[in-house]
């Protein structure tokens, strides 16, 4: 992989760039279409509930309202299973998240939606809807769901496993048990001079998106629908939509509007399919927006959890065994990412004998979606805690005992499959060099507050699936670049970089566009870490279609064989004749001139990456008094791959740290006992700003990918990994606190310096 | 040729149909943005003036004003030549037709333009600007215009050929002369048994096309410009606005709205340039669009012209010599369609010996843009009625006459090359054979109207040009198909038709989007009727790219060679084990459930088809006291090669004969002594409508194309190019005059009547 480049590792400006700092880019929200309605969703005010009459004729009757819609005006989806986009999903639970169906089981569960001719009407007429609920009990805790004689959520929801475990096959809110076994855990702990165990309860955490949904949609006379909205995945909400209205995809066009942001949470849909019905209704294109309690309280947020690690090393600080058991808030509907937990809880480490129990788990809380690495931040929290402890016990480095035990090549997952070439090591290692690290802790001048260091690493897989391009070369040498997936961190950028190399011409000569779901082929998700990955790799392929055609019409004007010519750099040659040269500009100039003009195009699914590595450095000051927790120097290093565009991979791994730091110390959904989130908003719901943190010091480490013809790995989730495991050793570093919860915020980091006292 | 088909030939619904007659599809007009100001051009009083002084300090400061713009705004193009979709023009001139630059050259030309917050603010603005003319006297008539001492348009435009026949090198309007020779002439005339000369002169008439003309631009802070309008061809758009505004292509994005009409008329820019220009001087989106005045007296007619005609026959009728002379008018720039009228005018026929000079001709007139098989009617109308009149002389069925006559495979075209195999033929003997021609002219109720029957025929040559299209496949086997031709006649439809053939599926199937500048790959206008020809075969090509991807899939799938696999109607078969079938449907799904899914692409330059011939039968009544000629039976006859879809066909064929009819019937420019013209409205500039005219009958005759895989010629222009002839043998049938004349309008009919008396 020893790779000279033009383009990548360079910093351009983003081609978007103008547009999103003027105001010019066009988000959900700024759509317009001339007879516009406006759509409102009215939400359950209880977190479980029958429905047992829905009445929207005083709706109906007011002035101004054109159409009205409850989850009787969807097609019955019946029990079918689907892969959608975030795994296998089921379309009936899909359908009464989108519009209750019988039940709500969480509070602001959509139950019914209006079209008006303004959103003051709209909102009047939701009002006036009367729907009679029998109430039920509500649990919204994890551990206290899975206990005999919590309230049930789903009666048709029996999970083998569980029915067995109590002998009779009743319903359960344990969705799914997974387990995954490696070697002898019961024989390694036998081996360990140390086992730590340990318990711990994270929090429910939102996303946090600056934009809340939307989706506007027309359903026209023929009956072709049109849908646009802001979403990770176009062809992702095309097939969910199809799925849930019993339409044919072709009879669906999804355009992708910018996103303001989704980190996982913009993959389901909420709004596109009732929007959809209601223009079918009324004959219109309909606007629906969500605010954002509506945000918080019923979409997606990441599972709260409670997780118990018990892990062995032997005394020279060798791991040896580690077990497992993860139970993950699926919210109102089976799904939560309990998978991805169990994968990563132990894979930085190479670990002879490993038990991981999970299980996905109901409660009467939104129905919990992707965020930033699903799952991973909960388990690396206990898992890195835990590891912190043995170091500390065991006098050792703490990066010390991660390199003595990091996960490499040939090292196998606790699902099976074994790392091909990583990069952990070389991530710790650069870390243990980072003057962060060898610096002492600086001084602070309250002399009450405490200070100390933590460390923690964090894996997560990254995915492949599957990406289209197209690129057209225009007669003035540049490229117009077509691509389905949905910018969300500058990927147009980082993949016309990848074009731009391949073809040996500046990237400012290439031209991205995102397109809807009709004008380029089938793209996944933008998420998973995969564009720069996959879209890259496909903007490869489409380079390398684009050099044979240009290598072919070197061949018609030199009419020699192509066979002689090689494509290098932007520059057609001969192989037997140095003194031919042809440039991309030149060639592309003669083919506007004369006969066809040159286009490529390409889809790829290509296999998974090798999966990414980070490794963060803390300092806190913690305020005993207060329990308030400092961040006073944050050092995130990672392992990129191949770094396409430096700046965007820094912006990465800042913004996943950041909401790392967040989770680890704030954020976290209040429930009161009727199941009612009490914090719905920005103001008390507290994510950090730019006020509350210093820079975020982001190390790129570069092992490239043996896979990807550049190396690159994808770099936009590992780093929310680590952050809640460093901070917690951090604290524990400044007041001697092994905390065990998330968020650490004020009353929980009191409490626990008091408990200790 | 022998070939049966399961998707040509059918009559599908168009794709876009609905979309058109609910009023959901956005035409440049609908265009909306945020911040969106209203542009308006000033247009000169004057046919022809200096422009001494122009101040904008008034408009500017009235409220609501943000930008006004004059040709000082716009960077001096110098005096470059550009080939930009209607063949070579000066920048400069068409530059000084979107916004005058020293001088003024036709009424209604464009001075200045303001950019308000309103449109009734934007017209107060230009009621404000001050410009001081300085009058020159004007020529308006083509005959006039080359007299020694006519008012010369452009003091810089010296025509070497003419200035030789002056003696001297001094200014002409004569911009181009033309020559075409073939045998010899002279000889030839010897050798006729009867020779007839006559002269014509025709009139300006305009396309006439619905939707006005408009144009939405937006100059970005980064420098990119996006412009929204209507147009024939958005690549061509991009490429003037480029060279007119000195910018790179790929600075410019291009989004062709939905098109209410072109016939030729939206190929030129008029606004677009205006209207980015605007915007980068106020910073916000500006729409620009003309009213129906502004359309008739500052877009692009089809010129006036004067025509002689000299054709001899021996006493056989074979014809053996011919000569013409035409003068065409190009209004204020240089570029009638002079050279398309030289080579129209005598290919029907196979006529050994030819003389043709042709001349394009500076007047102060709007300049002359292409209208429907541009330069072709005009010609006709002379050659037609000549020869008609032979065929009474000699007594000859005038298509016998033809049919003997008939150009063939091999005959030469007047400007040089040989046909390959054509239709007019067969054409003439459909026309002979059809029900019109057989039966006897219908008696009338009033004996004071005469009744005649004429026929006609016509040339027009069609274009090929490059075209590109994209087809993605999408999991459940329909296809989004990509095509930068935008979609006036059904072409849409058209081009998905040839993919659906080629893939062996339902058109119902193919999904086409007619995409932007930046998201296919460089594809020609919308004109010369080459639309189904050169998309259709993009399309074809991208369907076989296509299908060698199905086959390497099924080959994948079944573990056996490519080689061995062949793709037929749909499915793909294995040469050697017949139980071996895949069908379109299942390998789409296969390919999107497992690994890349199949996306096609082509880029095509493709030869000028054989052109295309039409004969044409109208029966007419006279009131020879007023000289209204009403339509009483109208056959159209063509060869279209291959009708991919008979409907849209026959649609092309009835608009172009109906246009034809207006042209020979009633629309004129009327211009008053300084040059204005006078009945710039549609009330005042007659078209016919559905109340003037019976239902023409098309007839539809199949002589494929060789060159094309599935035959298609072209058909949308031909049709306008026989009624003006065909109409003027009718009158003299009925009423013995031969009409010299377009239009034939009452007062003209009238006058010829009275002469004969």
């Amino acid at each position: 992989m020893s790779q000279t480049f033009s383009v990548i590792g360079t910093r351009p400006v983003r081609h978007d760039g103008v547009d999103k700092v003027t105001g010019r880019a066009l988000y959900g929200a700024d759509f317009q279409a001339a007879g516009l309605l406006h759509g409102r969703v009215l939400r359950s005010p209880h977190a479980h509930a029958k429905i047992k009459k829905v009445d929207v004729s005083k709706a109906l009757a007011l002035p101004g309202v054109e159409a009205v819609v409850t989850s009787a005006d969807f097609p019955d989806p019946g029990n079918k299973m689907a892969n959608l986009g975030e795994g296998a999903i089921n379309l009936a639970h899909l359908s009464s998240n989108c519009l209750a169906r019988g039940k709500v089981r969480y509070r602001g569960q959509a139950v019914a939606a209006v079209a008006a001719i303004n959103g003051h009407v709209a909102e009047e007429a939701c009002k006036l809807i009367q729907i009679e609920y029998e109430v039920l009990p509500c649990v919204t805790d994890v551990v206290k769901a899975m206990e005999p004689g919590a309230p049930i959520l789903h009666d048709d929801l029996v999970t083998e496993s569980m029915s067995e475990s109590n002998g009779e096959k009743k319903p359960t809110n344990v969705a799914k048990h997974l387990q995954y076994k490696l070697g002898d855990p019961d024989k390694g702990f036998k081996e360990a001079a140390i086992v730590i165990e340990k318990s711990f309860n994270t929090a429910t955490v939102h996303q946090g998106y600056i934009e809340p949904h939307n989706a506007t949609a027309l359903w026209n006379a023929d009956g072709t629908v049109t849908i646009w909205c802001s979403t990770q995945g176009a062809f992702t909400v095309r097939a969910q939509v199809a799925e849930l209205l019993a339409l044919p995809i072709a009879k669906i066009k999804v355009v992708p509007m910018e996103i303001g942001g989704g980190f996982g949470g913009k993959i389901r849909v909420y709004l596109e399919p009732v929007a959809a019905i209601l223009s079918k209704k009324c004959g219109k294109p309909v606007k629906v927006l969500m605010d954002r309690a509506a945000c918080f309280e019923a979409t997606g947020p990441t599972p709260g959890s409670f997780i118990k690690v018990k892990v062995g090393a032997d005394k020279n600080g060798k791991l040896v065994a580690a077990e497992a058991y993860l139970a993950y808030e699926a919210g109102a509907f089976p799904g939560s990412p309990i998978w991805a937990g169990c994968v990563c809880i132990f894979s930085c480490y190479d670990i002879p004998n490993l038990l991981i129990n999970g299980y996905d788990v109901c409660v009467n809380k939104p129905a919990t979606s992707a965020y930033r690495a699903p799952g991973a931040t909960n388990a690396a929290m206990a898992m890195e805690t835990v590891v912190d402890e043995i170091c500390q016990k065991l006098k050792i480095d703490p990066l010390d005992f991660r390199i003595k035990n990091a996960a490499k090549e040939g090292s196998r997952r606790a699902d099976g499959p074994a790392f091909p070439k990583i990069g952990m090591i070389e991530t710790v290692q650069a870390a243990k060099k980072h003057p962060h690290y060898t610096a002492p802790l600086a001084k602070g001048t309250k002399t009450a507050f405490k200070r100390g260091r933590g460390v923690a690493a964090g894996f997560w897989f990254n995915i492949g699936l599957k990406s289209c391009v197209t690129a057209s070369v225009n007669g003035d040498g540049s490229v117009s670049l077509v691509e389905g997936s949905t910018d969300i961190g500058g990927t147009r950028t980082s993949v016309a970089m990848q074009l731009a190399e391949a073809l040996g011409i500046p990237v400012t000569d290439v031209k991205p566009s995102v397109a809807d779901t009709d004008a380029v082929g089938y793209t996944d998700v933008t998420g998973g870490s995969r564009v720069t990955y996959a879209t890259g790799w496909a903007a490869f392929e489409a380079a390398k279609d684009i050099q044979r055609q240009m290598i072919e019409k070197a061949a018609a004007i030199w009419k020699v064989s192509a066979d002689d010519l090689v494509y290098e750099r932007g520059v057609v040659t001969s192989k037997s004749d140095a003194s031919k040269k042809l440039t991309f500009k030149e060639i592309a100039a003669e083919a506007q001139k004369h006969g066809s003009v040159i286009v490529g195009r390409a889809s790829v699914d290509p296999p998974w990456p090798g999966g990414a590595f980070a490794v963060h450095i803390v300092d806190v000051e913690v305020d005993p008094e207060t329990g308030k927790v400092a961040i006073l120097r944050y050092t995130s290093v990672q392992d990129c791959g191949r770094a396409i565009h430096p700046s965007y991979v820094e912006g990465q791994i800042q913004g996943g740290t950041v909401q790392g730091i967040g989770w680890a110390l704030n954020e976290e959904y209040v429930y009161n006992d009727k199941g009612a989130m009490t914090n719905a908003s920005f103001l008390d719901y507290r994510m950090p700003t730019a006020l509350d943190l210093p820079m975020i010091d982001a190390v790129i480490v570069e092992v490239p990918d043996p896979l990807h013809p550049y190396g690159v790995r994808g770099v936009g989730e590992v780093p929310i990994v680590p952050p809640c495991g460093a901070i917690a050793n951090a604290i524990h570093a400044a007041v001697g606190v092994r905390m065990d919860v998330l968020p650490m915020s004020p009353p929980k980091v009191c409490k626990a310096i008091s408990a200790k006292k």
